[in-house]
Protein backbone atom coordinates (compact mmCIF):
# COMPACT_ATOMS: atom_id res chain seq x y z
CA UNK A 1 0.00 0.00 0.00
CA UNK A 2 1.46 3.33 -0.99
CA UNK A 3 -0.42 6.30 0.12
CA UNK A 4 2.76 9.11 1.53
CA UNK A 5 1.60 11.27 -0.60
CA UNK A 6 -2.43 12.85 0.06
CA UNK A 7 -2.37 10.94 3.81
CA UNK A 8 -3.93 13.53 6.41
CA UNK A 9 -5.20 12.40 9.95
CA UNK A 10 -8.89 13.23 11.89
CA UNK A 11 -8.85 13.83 15.34
CA UNK A 12 -11.62 12.68 17.26
CA UNK A 13 -11.63 14.97 20.95
CA UNK A 14 -9.30 17.41 22.06
CA UNK A 15 -5.52 17.20 22.74
CA UNK A 16 -4.61 16.32 26.58
CA UNK A 17 -7.72 14.46 26.95
CA UNK A 18 -8.88 11.21 27.72
CA UNK A 19 -10.86 11.00 24.64
CA UNK A 20 -8.27 12.50 21.89
CA UNK A 21 -7.76 9.82 19.42
CA UNK A 22 -5.63 10.97 15.78
CA UNK A 23 -6.40 8.49 13.39
CA UNK A 24 -4.27 8.04 9.82
CA UNK A 25 -6.70 8.25 6.31
CA UNK A 26 -5.88 7.23 3.33
CA UNK A 27 -5.93 9.66 0.64
CA UNK A 28 -9.14 7.85 -0.67
CA UNK A 29 -10.20 8.90 2.88
CA UNK A 30 -10.31 5.44 4.70
CA UNK A 31 -9.09 5.21 8.07
CA UNK A 32 -5.86 3.16 8.36
CA UNK A 33 -3.30 1.98 10.81
CA UNK A 34 -0.09 3.95 11.52
CA UNK A 35 1.12 0.92 12.61
CA UNK A 36 0.66 -1.79 9.89
CA UNK A 37 -0.51 -0.06 7.25
CA UNK A 38 1.74 3.02 6.72
CA UNK A 39 4.35 1.71 4.46
CA UNK A 40 7.73 1.41 5.75
CA UNK A 41 9.23 2.68 2.39
CA UNK A 42 12.72 0.98 3.32
CA UNK A 43 15.72 1.61 0.68
CA UNK A 44 18.84 -0.15 2.24
CA UNK A 45 21.21 1.66 0.27
CA UNK A 46 19.73 5.51 1.29
CA UNK A 47 19.29 4.26 4.66
CA UNK A 48 15.59 6.11 4.65
CA UNK A 49 12.29 4.94 5.92
CA UNK A 50 9.02 6.61 6.84
CA UNK A 51 8.34 7.42 10.33
CA UNK A 52 5.37 8.87 12.28
CA UNK A 53 5.57 12.08 14.98
CA UNK A 54 4.07 11.31 17.78
CA UNK A 55 5.46 13.29 20.31
CA UNK A 56 6.99 16.73 18.23
CA UNK A 57 9.87 18.16 18.92
CA UNK A 58 8.39 20.23 22.57
CA UNK A 59 5.71 18.65 23.04
CA UNK A 60 4.76 17.23 26.24
CA UNK A 61 2.05 15.14 25.90
CA UNK A 62 3.49 11.56 25.98
CA UNK A 63 1.34 10.54 22.68
CA UNK A 64 1.97 6.93 21.64
CA UNK A 65 0.50 4.61 18.47
CA UNK A 66 -2.01 2.78 20.38
CA UNK A 67 -1.72 -0.67 19.92
CA UNK A 68 -5.21 -2.19 21.23
CA UNK A 69 -7.71 0.14 19.91
CA UNK A 70 -9.04 -0.65 15.81
CA UNK A 71 -6.65 1.02 13.38
CA UNK A 72 -4.23 2.51 16.21
CA UNK A 73 -4.68 5.63 16.17
CA UNK A 74 -2.34 8.04 18.16
CA UNK A 75 -3.62 8.67 21.93
CA UNK A 76 -2.02 10.22 25.61
CA UNK A 77 -0.39 7.29 27.37
CA UNK A 78 -2.05 6.98 30.82
CA UNK A 79 -1.35 5.51 33.81
CA UNK A 80 -3.86 4.80 36.83
CA UNK A 81 -6.46 6.41 34.04
CA UNK A 82 -4.56 9.58 34.19
CA UNK A 83 -2.83 11.12 30.81
CA UNK A 84 0.75 11.01 31.31
CA UNK A 85 3.24 14.41 30.31
CA UNK A 86 7.13 14.68 29.77
CA UNK A 87 8.62 16.51 31.76
CA UNK A 88 11.18 19.05 31.04
CA UNK A 89 14.52 17.79 31.42
CA UNK A 90 17.35 20.31 31.57
CA UNK A 91 18.26 22.16 29.20
CA UNK A 92 15.69 20.54 26.79
CA UNK A 93 11.73 21.94 26.56
CA UNK A 94 9.31 18.68 26.46
CA UNK A 95 10.64 16.21 24.30
CA UNK A 96 13.71 16.71 22.67
CA UNK A 97 13.71 15.57 19.05
CA UNK A 98 10.69 14.69 16.54
CA UNK A 99 10.37 11.46 18.06
CA UNK A 100 8.32 8.88 16.51
CA UNK A 101 7.62 5.42 15.02
CA UNK A 102 8.80 3.52 12.00
CA UNK A 103 5.77 2.08 10.82
CA UNK A 104 6.10 -1.82 9.65
CA UNK A 105 8.56 -2.85 12.00
CA UNK A 106 8.03 -4.34 15.61
CA UNK A 107 10.87 -4.97 18.74
CA UNK A 108 9.55 -9.11 19.22
CA UNK A 109 9.06 -9.62 22.90
CA UNK A 110 9.56 -12.99 22.32
CA UNK A 111 13.13 -13.50 20.82
CA UNK A 112 16.34 -12.68 22.65
CA UNK A 113 18.95 -10.35 21.54
CA UNK A 114 22.43 -10.48 22.33
CA UNK A 115 23.95 -7.23 24.17
CA UNK A 116 27.33 -7.35 25.78
CA UNK A 117 27.03 -11.12 25.99
CA UNK A 118 23.22 -10.74 27.73
CA UNK A 119 20.05 -12.12 25.88
CA UNK A 120 17.66 -8.61 25.83
CA UNK A 121 13.90 -9.10 24.62
CA UNK A 122 12.01 -6.28 22.90
CA UNK A 123 9.58 -3.77 23.83
CA UNK A 124 6.57 -5.35 22.09
CA UNK A 125 6.42 -1.64 20.24
CA UNK A 126 7.29 -0.36 16.64
CA UNK A 127 10.94 1.29 16.72
CA UNK A 128 11.15 4.51 18.09
CA UNK A 129 13.00 6.99 16.28
CA UNK A 130 14.86 10.89 17.01
CA UNK A 131 14.67 13.08 14.11
CA UNK A 132 16.94 15.89 14.62
CA UNK A 133 16.31 18.25 11.42
CA UNK A 134 14.55 21.54 12.24
CA UNK A 135 14.80 23.69 8.80
CA UNK A 136 11.00 22.54 7.95
CA UNK A 137 9.23 24.06 10.79
CA UNK A 138 7.43 22.51 13.77
CA UNK A 139 6.17 19.37 13.72
CA UNK A 140 2.75 18.08 14.49
CA UNK A 141 1.42 14.74 16.10
CA UNK A 142 0.77 12.56 13.10
CA UNK A 143 3.46 14.48 10.58
CA UNK A 144 5.14 11.36 8.31
CA UNK A 145 8.54 12.33 7.20
CA UNK A 146 10.93 10.33 4.91
CA UNK A 147 13.92 10.35 7.22
CA UNK A 148 17.76 8.73 6.45
CA UNK A 149 18.56 7.22 9.41
CA UNK A 150 21.89 8.05 11.39
CA UNK A 151 22.93 5.53 13.85
CA UNK A 152 20.97 4.38 16.92
CA UNK A 153 21.14 4.04 21.12
CA UNK A 154 20.22 0.07 22.76
CA UNK A 155 18.25 1.82 25.26
CA UNK A 156 17.46 -0.98 28.14
CA UNK A 157 13.76 0.01 29.79
CA UNK A 158 13.41 -2.13 32.81
CA UNK A 159 15.01 -5.19 31.45
CA UNK A 160 13.31 -4.48 28.08
CA UNK A 161 15.56 -3.88 24.68
CA UNK A 162 14.02 -0.20 23.11
CA UNK A 163 16.12 0.88 20.13
CA UNK A 164 16.28 4.72 19.77
CA UNK A 165 17.20 5.22 16.20
CA UNK A 166 18.65 9.17 15.29
CA UNK A 167 17.67 9.53 11.56
CA UNK A 168 17.52 13.33 9.91
CA UNK A 169 14.23 14.52 7.55
CA UNK A 170 15.22 14.36 4.20
CA UNK A 171 14.03 17.64 3.09
CA UNK A 172 15.97 19.29 6.13
CA UNK A 173 17.99 22.10 4.60
CA UNK A 174 21.53 20.18 6.35
CA UNK A 175 20.32 16.62 5.52
CA UNK A 176 22.48 15.89 2.58
CA UNK A 177 25.61 17.57 4.72
CA UNK A 178 24.81 14.10 7.10
CA UNK A 179 25.19 10.49 6.65
CA UNK A 180 25.94 9.30 9.97
CA UNK A 181 27.05 9.19 13.97
CA UNK A 182 30.58 10.84 12.89
CA UNK A 183 29.06 13.58 11.06
CA UNK A 184 26.79 14.45 13.69
CA UNK A 185 28.90 14.16 16.65
CA UNK A 186 31.06 16.54 14.49
CA UNK A 187 28.42 18.97 13.12
CA UNK A 188 25.86 19.01 15.87
CA UNK A 189 28.17 19.46 18.93
CA UNK A 190 26.73 18.41 22.31
CA UNK A 191 23.70 16.67 20.78
CA UNK A 192 24.69 13.13 21.25
CA UNK A 193 25.60 13.36 24.48
CA UNK A 194 22.55 15.85 25.47
CA UNK A 195 19.92 13.05 24.14
CA UNK A 196 21.34 10.49 25.82
CA UNK A 197 21.65 11.90 29.05
CA UNK A 198 18.10 13.09 28.17
CA UNK A 199 16.94 9.47 27.90
CA UNK A 200 18.13 7.98 31.06
CA UNK A 201 16.67 10.51 33.10
CA UNK A 202 13.29 11.35 31.62
CA UNK A 203 11.51 8.65 33.80
CA UNK A 204 12.89 10.06 37.34
CA UNK A 205 10.48 13.30 37.58
CA UNK A 206 7.64 10.50 37.97
CA UNK A 207 9.40 8.36 40.33
CA UNK A 208 10.98 5.88 38.04
CA UNK A 209 14.25 4.78 37.74
CA UNK A 210 17.07 5.80 35.20
CA UNK A 211 17.19 3.43 31.70
CA UNK A 212 19.90 1.92 31.21
CA UNK A 213 22.41 1.16 27.48
CA UNK A 214 23.86 -1.67 25.97
CA UNK A 215 27.33 -1.04 24.33
CA UNK A 216 28.41 1.45 27.20
CA UNK A 217 25.76 3.73 26.05
CA UNK A 218 27.33 4.02 22.72
CA UNK A 219 25.93 5.51 19.37
CA UNK A 220 26.16 2.83 17.03
CA UNK A 221 26.97 3.37 13.31
CA UNK A 222 24.43 4.33 10.58
CA UNK A 223 25.11 0.34 9.30
CA UNK A 224 24.05 -1.36 12.57
CA UNK A 225 20.91 1.14 13.08
CA UNK A 226 19.87 -0.05 9.00
CA UNK A 227 20.25 -3.65 10.47
CA UNK A 228 18.24 -2.96 13.42
CA UNK A 229 15.25 -1.86 11.00
CA UNK A 230 15.94 -4.62 8.84
CA UNK A 231 14.88 -7.11 11.57
CA UNK A 232 12.51 -5.39 12.98
CA UNK A 233 10.60 -4.79 9.58
CA UNK A 234 11.16 -8.83 9.39
CA UNK A 235 9.55 -9.33 13.17
CA UNK A 236 6.71 -7.19 12.13
CA UNK A 237 6.22 -9.33 8.83
CA UNK A 238 6.14 -12.41 11.53
CA UNK A 239 3.72 -10.85 13.53
CA UNK A 240 1.75 -10.28 10.72
CA UNK A 241 1.43 -13.50 9.20
CA UNK A 242 0.83 -14.73 12.72
CA UNK A 243 3.72 -17.32 13.45
CA UNK A 244 4.86 -15.58 16.31
CA UNK A 245 3.43 -16.97 19.42
CA UNK A 246 3.33 -15.32 23.00
CA UNK A 247 1.46 -13.17 25.87
CA UNK A 248 0.26 -9.43 25.15
CA UNK A 249 0.86 -9.54 21.71
CA UNK A 250 -0.62 -6.49 19.64
CA UNK A 251 -3.95 -7.14 18.28
CA UNK A 252 -3.58 -6.10 14.26
CA UNK A 253 -6.46 -4.08 12.90
CA UNK A 254 -5.37 -2.79 9.47
CA UNK A 255 -6.98 -2.39 6.39
CA UNK A 256 -6.73 -6.07 5.38
CA UNK A 257 -8.52 -6.97 8.58
CA UNK A 258 -11.87 -8.56 8.88
CA UNK A 259 -13.00 -5.75 11.31
CA UNK A 260 -12.37 -3.13 8.58
CA UNK A 261 -15.68 -3.22 7.07
CA UNK A 262 -17.92 -4.26 9.53
CA UNK A 263 -17.21 -3.03 13.15
CA UNK A 264 -15.44 -0.07 12.42
CA UNK A 265 -17.57 3.40 12.64
CA UNK A 266 -16.14 6.78 11.60
CA UNK A 267 -15.45 8.86 13.92
CA UNK A 268 -15.84 13.08 13.90
CA UNK A 269 -13.49 14.99 13.81
CA UNK A 270 -12.58 17.56 16.34
CA UNK A 271 -11.39 20.99 15.27
CA UNK A 272 -11.10 22.82 18.75
CA UNK A 273 -8.63 24.54 20.79
CA UNK A 274 -6.36 21.96 22.77
CA UNK A 275 -7.17 21.43 26.29
CA UNK A 276 -4.53 22.96 29.16
CA UNK A 277 -1.17 21.08 30.08
CA UNK A 278 -1.33 20.92 34.22
CA UNK A 279 0.79 23.62 35.60
CA UNK A 280 3.13 21.17 36.85
CA UNK A 281 4.21 20.47 33.75
CA UNK A 282 5.81 22.93 33.13
CA UNK A 283 8.61 22.61 36.04
CA UNK A 284 12.16 21.37 35.01
CA UNK A 285 14.46 19.15 36.51
CA UNK A 286 18.24 18.82 36.82
CA UNK A 287 20.34 15.96 36.62
CA UNK A 288 24.23 15.78 37.09
CA UNK A 289 24.95 13.08 35.05
CA UNK B 1 5.33 55.43 43.99
CA UNK B 2 4.00 52.20 45.06
CA UNK B 3 2.31 49.77 43.17
CA UNK B 4 3.48 46.58 42.77
CA UNK B 5 -0.22 44.92 43.21
CA UNK B 6 -3.15 45.62 41.40
CA UNK B 7 -1.25 46.41 38.05
CA UNK B 8 -1.80 45.13 34.39
CA UNK B 9 -0.38 45.54 31.19
CA UNK B 10 -2.20 46.94 27.72
CA UNK B 11 -1.00 45.81 24.25
CA UNK B 12 -1.85 48.20 21.44
CA UNK B 13 -1.28 45.35 18.80
CA UNK B 14 -0.45 41.81 17.89
CA UNK B 15 2.92 40.32 19.17
CA UNK B 16 5.21 40.15 16.17
CA UNK B 17 4.03 43.18 14.35
CA UNK B 18 6.01 46.31 14.30
CA UNK B 19 2.79 48.35 15.63
CA UNK B 20 3.25 46.25 19.18
CA UNK B 21 3.53 48.36 22.31
CA UNK B 22 3.05 46.58 25.51
CA UNK B 23 2.97 49.22 28.52
CA UNK B 24 2.41 49.36 32.17
CA UNK B 25 -0.78 50.36 33.38
CA UNK B 26 -0.77 51.73 36.89
CA UNK B 27 -4.11 50.20 39.44
CA UNK B 28 -5.72 53.19 38.15
CA UNK B 29 -5.31 52.95 35.51
CA UNK B 30 -2.82 55.31 34.29
CA UNK B 31 0.20 54.10 31.75
CA UNK B 32 3.59 54.42 33.40
CA UNK B 33 6.83 53.11 32.71
CA UNK B 34 8.04 50.21 33.18
CA UNK B 35 11.68 51.68 33.04
CA UNK B 36 11.28 54.71 35.52
CA UNK B 37 7.93 54.13 37.93
CA UNK B 38 7.73 50.61 38.57
CA UNK B 39 9.84 50.53 41.72
CA UNK B 40 12.62 48.97 42.41
CA UNK B 41 12.05 48.30 45.86
CA UNK B 42 15.60 46.98 46.92
CA UNK B 43 16.13 44.86 49.90
CA UNK B 44 19.55 44.64 49.74
CA UNK B 45 19.86 42.13 53.04
CA UNK B 46 17.49 39.98 51.19
CA UNK B 47 18.89 40.25 47.86
CA UNK B 48 15.52 41.04 46.55
CA UNK B 49 14.36 43.61 44.04
CA UNK B 50 11.41 43.64 41.42
CA UNK B 51 12.27 42.74 37.46
CA UNK B 52 9.80 43.10 33.89
CA UNK B 53 9.67 39.96 32.10
CA UNK B 54 10.73 41.54 28.77
CA UNK B 55 11.54 38.17 26.89
CA UNK B 56 9.56 34.90 28.52
CA UNK B 57 11.72 31.84 28.67
CA UNK B 58 11.25 29.86 25.10
CA UNK B 59 9.75 33.04 23.25
CA UNK B 60 11.68 33.77 20.29
CA UNK B 61 10.94 37.46 19.87
CA UNK B 62 13.34 40.45 20.94
CA UNK B 63 10.98 42.21 23.09
CA UNK B 64 12.82 45.26 25.16
CA UNK B 65 11.75 48.36 27.13
CA UNK B 66 11.92 51.37 24.25
CA UNK B 67 14.00 54.02 25.56
CA UNK B 68 12.53 56.10 23.12
CA UNK B 69 8.63 55.62 23.08
CA UNK B 70 6.78 58.04 25.87
CA UNK B 71 6.17 55.38 28.69
CA UNK B 72 8.78 53.26 27.63
CA UNK B 73 6.84 50.34 26.41
CA UNK B 74 7.93 47.33 25.82
CA UNK B 75 8.36 46.85 21.64
CA UNK B 76 10.61 44.18 19.10
CA UNK B 77 13.51 45.19 18.82
CA UNK B 78 14.21 45.96 14.81
CA UNK B 79 17.16 46.41 12.69
CA UNK B 80 16.71 48.19 10.02
CA UNK B 81 13.23 48.30 9.75
CA UNK B 82 12.59 44.28 10.41
CA UNK B 83 11.74 42.42 13.43
CA UNK B 84 14.43 40.76 15.34
CA UNK B 85 13.86 37.37 17.12
CA UNK B 86 16.07 34.89 18.91
CA UNK B 87 17.53 31.79 17.25
CA UNK B 88 17.29 28.28 19.30
CA UNK B 89 20.88 27.71 20.21
CA UNK B 90 21.45 24.35 21.00
CA UNK B 91 19.94 22.87 23.18
CA UNK B 92 17.79 25.57 24.03
CA UNK B 93 14.70 26.63 23.05
CA UNK B 94 14.03 30.05 22.16
CA UNK B 95 15.05 32.36 24.81
CA UNK B 96 16.92 30.55 27.92
CA UNK B 97 15.31 31.87 30.94
CA UNK B 98 12.39 34.39 31.93
CA UNK B 99 14.88 37.44 31.17
CA UNK B 100 14.18 41.02 31.65
CA UNK B 101 14.98 44.30 32.99
CA UNK B 102 15.47 45.85 36.74
CA UNK B 103 13.52 49.17 36.92
CA UNK B 104 14.82 51.98 38.24
CA UNK B 105 18.60 51.09 37.41
CA UNK B 106 20.60 52.11 34.33
CA UNK B 107 23.84 51.13 33.19
CA UNK B 108 26.16 54.21 32.66
CA UNK B 109 27.45 55.20 29.06
CA UNK B 110 29.54 57.77 30.42
CA UNK B 111 31.01 56.27 33.05
CA UNK B 112 33.90 53.55 32.96
CA UNK B 113 34.12 51.02 34.92
CA UNK B 114 37.27 48.41 35.84
CA UNK B 115 37.14 45.09 34.90
CA UNK B 116 40.31 43.45 34.66
CA UNK B 117 42.23 46.56 34.51
CA UNK B 118 40.37 48.23 31.60
CA UNK B 119 37.89 50.38 31.83
CA UNK B 120 34.31 48.95 30.51
CA UNK B 121 31.59 51.63 29.77
CA UNK B 122 27.89 50.42 30.21
CA UNK B 123 25.39 49.82 27.53
CA UNK B 124 22.63 52.81 27.90
CA UNK B 125 20.31 50.44 29.28
CA UNK B 126 18.50 48.90 32.25
CA UNK B 127 19.89 46.59 33.89
CA UNK B 128 19.46 42.72 32.47
CA UNK B 129 18.87 39.67 34.64
CA UNK B 130 18.00 36.11 34.19
CA UNK B 131 15.44 34.95 36.19
CA UNK B 132 15.76 30.41 36.48
CA UNK B 133 12.47 29.81 38.41
CA UNK B 134 9.94 27.25 36.84
CA UNK B 135 7.33 26.44 39.10
CA UNK B 136 4.85 29.11 39.17
CA UNK B 137 4.17 28.32 35.36
CA UNK B 138 5.73 30.35 31.94
CA UNK B 139 6.05 33.96 32.24
CA UNK B 140 4.65 36.44 29.87
CA UNK B 141 5.72 39.76 28.14
CA UNK B 142 5.54 42.42 31.19
CA UNK B 143 4.53 40.19 34.01
CA UNK B 144 6.09 41.32 37.06
CA UNK B 145 8.35 39.13 39.78
CA UNK B 146 10.10 39.50 42.66
CA UNK B 147 12.98 37.83 42.45
CA UNK B 148 16.12 37.20 44.79
CA UNK B 149 19.63 37.97 43.22
CA UNK B 150 22.07 35.09 43.31
CA UNK B 151 25.56 35.98 40.87
CA UNK B 152 26.31 38.04 37.88
CA UNK B 153 28.45 37.73 34.69
CA UNK B 154 30.37 40.71 33.30
CA UNK B 155 28.92 40.27 29.30
CA UNK B 156 31.09 42.45 26.84
CA UNK B 157 29.01 43.09 23.85
CA UNK B 158 30.69 45.25 21.50
CA UNK B 159 33.14 46.50 24.02
CA UNK B 160 30.37 47.86 26.06
CA UNK B 161 29.44 46.41 29.73
CA UNK B 162 26.53 44.45 29.93
CA UNK B 163 26.14 42.85 33.22
CA UNK B 164 23.99 39.76 33.50
CA UNK B 165 22.15 39.44 36.69
CA UNK B 166 20.78 35.87 37.98
CA UNK B 167 18.24 35.24 39.90
CA UNK B 168 15.12 33.54 40.93
CA UNK B 169 11.38 34.15 41.63
CA UNK B 170 11.03 34.62 45.27
CA UNK B 171 7.45 32.79 44.72
CA UNK B 172 9.37 29.33 42.80
CA UNK B 173 8.76 26.53 44.74
CA UNK B 174 12.89 26.13 45.38
CA UNK B 175 14.09 29.62 46.14
CA UNK B 176 14.42 29.08 49.59
CA UNK B 177 17.07 26.51 48.71
CA UNK B 178 19.10 28.98 46.57
CA UNK B 179 20.86 31.71 48.17
CA UNK B 180 24.32 31.78 46.08
CA UNK B 181 26.06 30.95 42.63
CA UNK B 182 27.33 28.24 44.76
CA UNK B 183 23.57 26.73 45.29
CA UNK B 184 22.67 27.52 41.34
CA UNK B 185 25.99 24.96 40.85
CA UNK B 186 25.11 22.83 43.11
CA UNK B 187 21.34 22.15 42.77
CA UNK B 188 20.48 23.40 39.15
CA UNK B 189 23.73 21.15 37.21
CA UNK B 190 24.77 22.37 33.99
CA UNK B 191 22.76 25.70 34.09
CA UNK B 192 25.99 27.94 34.68
CA UNK B 193 27.62 26.94 31.77
CA UNK B 194 25.10 26.54 29.30
CA UNK B 195 23.85 29.82 30.07
CA UNK B 196 27.21 31.51 29.70
CA UNK B 197 27.80 29.34 26.22
CA UNK B 198 24.25 31.07 24.82
CA UNK B 199 24.95 34.50 25.84
CA UNK B 200 28.35 33.87 23.84
CA UNK B 201 26.87 32.68 20.74
CA UNK B 202 23.24 33.65 20.82
CA UNK B 203 24.66 36.61 17.61
CA UNK B 204 26.17 34.55 15.73
CA UNK B 205 22.93 32.96 13.59
CA UNK B 206 22.96 36.67 12.90
CA UNK B 207 25.99 37.13 11.56
CA UNK B 208 27.33 39.00 14.53
CA UNK B 209 30.68 38.15 16.65
CA UNK B 210 30.82 36.23 19.96
CA UNK B 211 30.36 38.15 23.04
CA UNK B 212 33.26 38.30 25.30
CA UNK B 213 32.80 38.23 29.47
CA UNK B 214 34.85 40.03 32.05
CA UNK B 215 36.62 38.38 34.74
CA UNK B 216 37.43 35.00 32.62
CA UNK B 217 33.72 34.19 32.38
CA UNK B 218 33.71 33.64 35.99
CA UNK B 219 29.61 33.64 37.30
CA UNK B 220 30.46 36.49 40.23
CA UNK B 221 29.10 36.04 43.87
CA UNK B 222 25.80 37.23 44.99
CA UNK B 223 27.41 40.03 46.84
CA UNK B 224 29.28 41.71 43.83
CA UNK B 225 25.35 41.30 41.96
CA UNK B 226 23.95 43.60 44.90
CA UNK B 227 27.08 46.18 43.94
CA UNK B 228 25.68 46.03 40.57
CA UNK B 229 22.48 47.10 41.12
CA UNK B 230 22.91 49.75 43.79
CA UNK B 231 25.60 51.49 41.48
CA UNK B 232 23.29 50.86 38.17
CA UNK B 233 20.34 52.13 40.73
CA UNK B 234 22.76 55.69 41.54
CA UNK B 235 23.42 55.93 37.93
CA UNK B 236 19.57 55.89 37.13
CA UNK B 237 19.04 58.51 40.07
CA UNK B 238 21.56 60.50 38.68
CA UNK B 239 19.92 60.56 35.22
CA UNK B 240 16.99 61.53 36.86
CA UNK B 241 18.23 64.52 38.51
CA UNK B 242 19.43 65.00 35.05
CA UNK B 243 23.06 65.71 36.44
CA UNK B 244 24.82 63.36 33.93
CA UNK B 245 25.53 64.83 30.31
CA UNK B 246 26.03 62.88 27.38
CA UNK B 247 25.04 61.49 24.18
CA UNK B 248 21.95 59.62 23.05
CA UNK B 249 20.77 59.69 26.80
CA UNK B 250 17.44 57.99 27.67
CA UNK B 251 14.84 60.49 26.98
CA UNK B 252 12.68 60.43 30.13
CA UNK B 253 9.17 59.79 30.01
CA UNK B 254 7.69 59.33 33.57
CA UNK B 255 5.08 60.35 35.84
CA UNK B 256 6.48 62.86 36.37
CA UNK B 257 7.71 64.28 33.47
CA UNK B 258 5.25 67.18 31.59
CA UNK B 259 4.42 65.41 29.06
CA UNK B 260 2.26 63.90 30.68
CA UNK B 261 -1.04 65.46 30.62
CA UNK B 262 -0.07 67.40 27.20
CA UNK B 263 0.94 64.38 24.19
CA UNK B 264 0.19 61.51 25.51
CA UNK B 265 -3.28 59.48 23.90
CA UNK B 266 -3.62 56.68 25.61
CA UNK B 267 -3.52 53.49 23.21
CA UNK B 268 -6.80 51.13 22.36
CA UNK B 269 -5.91 47.83 23.51
CA UNK B 270 -5.51 45.01 21.28
CA UNK B 271 -7.15 41.52 22.33
CA UNK B 272 -6.63 39.61 19.44
CA UNK B 273 -3.89 36.49 18.75
CA UNK B 274 -0.65 37.36 18.05
CA UNK B 275 0.77 37.38 14.41
CA UNK B 276 3.05 34.61 13.06
CA UNK B 277 6.25 33.67 14.09
CA UNK B 278 8.53 33.07 10.41
CA UNK B 279 10.03 29.70 9.80
CA UNK B 280 13.15 30.11 9.95
CA UNK B 281 13.75 31.59 13.34
CA UNK B 282 11.95 27.40 13.85
CA UNK B 283 15.96 26.34 13.05
CA UNK B 284 18.27 25.21 15.59
CA UNK B 285 21.94 25.97 15.38
CA UNK B 286 25.09 24.34 17.29
CA UNK B 287 27.81 25.94 18.76
CA UNK B 288 31.03 23.40 20.24
CA UNK B 289 32.23 26.17 22.34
Amino acid sequence: MMFKRGISTIKTSAKYTLAYKQYLKSPKGEIRSWFHDLPLDFNKTAATVNMVVEIPRYEHGKFEISKSEPYNPIVQDTKKGKLRYINNIFPYHGYPCNYGAIPQTWEDPTHGYDIDGKDYYGDNDPLDVCEIGSSTGVAKVGDVKKVKILGCLAMIDDGELDWKLLAIDVEDKLAREVNDIGDVEKKYPHLLGNLRRWFKNYKLPMGKGENEFGYNGKWLAKEDAVDVVETCHNSWKQLMAGTIKGENLPVIFSATAEQEAQEFVLPESYEGPDANIPDEVNVIYYYKE
